[in-house]
């Protein structure tokens, strides 16, 4: 995009901008990569197809520019304890999968084994970010010798995430609105037991 | 679909219909639902379109044999001892994740989210099939006496699913060959994560 070219028209208002990253992100979530297209982003936002190649060359730089927008990554807060802090990360996270946005990032990981040439790099980035996150977290398990062993750290990270990612994934429509609101009373078990694979006992 | 109907030109072939079902299987695990078609099935098994129609009346029908063809249960075999189960299953659930017919069950679930109407009860059947196999493992655990308690059975299921789920999400192409080759290898540390503290020290 050359962005000193002149625009017939109205001039560019930042609005319809974020009105076309917010339907992207919709639009993607809904059908993933392979019926993600501008004609559907176009519909979707209400927004005229050629608005949207003014602003970006290819399907690609929009679904990127829409994840750089929306992925706001995961907080994992500073409670001072490792236990409180997997609880409010894990909260976090089960309210994230069940959000579009974090949906979105399932969707990611699923489209990037089969379109590793557009994707790849958004899949790295996700996990970078996810990764960050938690690993802050545990960092500072360790310096207050509240985490066992470095090989543990990964096993972890991924029993965490899997067990809520695993949830959301095996509820029904009615479980994910029933989770929605009660976030805390789905990860609590899920929490207690992966804490208690490094508890001391 | 009609059965008796009289099929115009040549008679039905098993052979074509486990092609299409196979390529119906192969389709959809490449692009999902939104972009599941039966143009799409035509072009990947190498049959007219015609053909597939006179068979199934809807793409959703189409899926749903194809699926039922396909989804094999994960064997969770019967090894005398938890921690060998527990090896044995995670292996072969890594195999399956790894291959297009598991990456399948990880679309339906992502596409069940949003396309209710249509995978509400895939999914239903796929999670359950799931769940029969790792409970009916547990429960020979806990008839042995390694299992603590019934309130641990499904965190244990979904830490252990969850786990092998998310690191083949996070893993890059190389990765995957590399997994495929390496299966134990890459879920020993999940498996010693998830039993520890289960498994009598």
């Amino acid at each position: 995009m050359n962005s000193s070219k002149p625009v017939r028209g109205r001039p560019r208002d930042p609005a319809v901008e974020k009105r076309i990253l917010t339907a992207a992100m919709d639009t993607y979530a809904r059908t993933g990569w392979a019926a993600f297209t501008m004609d559907a982003v176009a519909q979707c936002s209400g927004v005229g197809k050629s608005a949207l190649y003014l602003r970006w060359s290819s399907k690609e730089k929009l679904l990127v520019d829409a994840l750089e927008e929306h992925s706001a990554p995961v907080l994992a807060p500073d409670t001072g304890a490792l236990e409180t802090d997997v609880l409010a990360l894990a909260t976090e996270l089960l309210r994230y999968f069940l959000d579009p946005v974090g949906w979105v990032a399932v969707r990611v990981a699923v489209d990037s084994a089969v379109q590793t040439a557009a994707f790849g790099h958004i899949r790295d980035r996700i996990v970078r970010m996810h990764n960050e996150a938690a690993s802050d977290m545990v960092q500072r398990a360790v310096r207050r010798g509240e985490f066992p062993g470095e090989e543990q750290v990964q096993p972890f990270i991924q029993a965490l995430y899997g067990a809520v990612l695993m949830h959301v994934l095996t509820l029904d429509p009615g479980g994910r609105d029933q989770a929605r609101d009660n976030l805390e009373e789905h990860v609590a078990p899920l929490v207690d037991f992966v804490l208690s694979r490094i508890r001391p006992e």
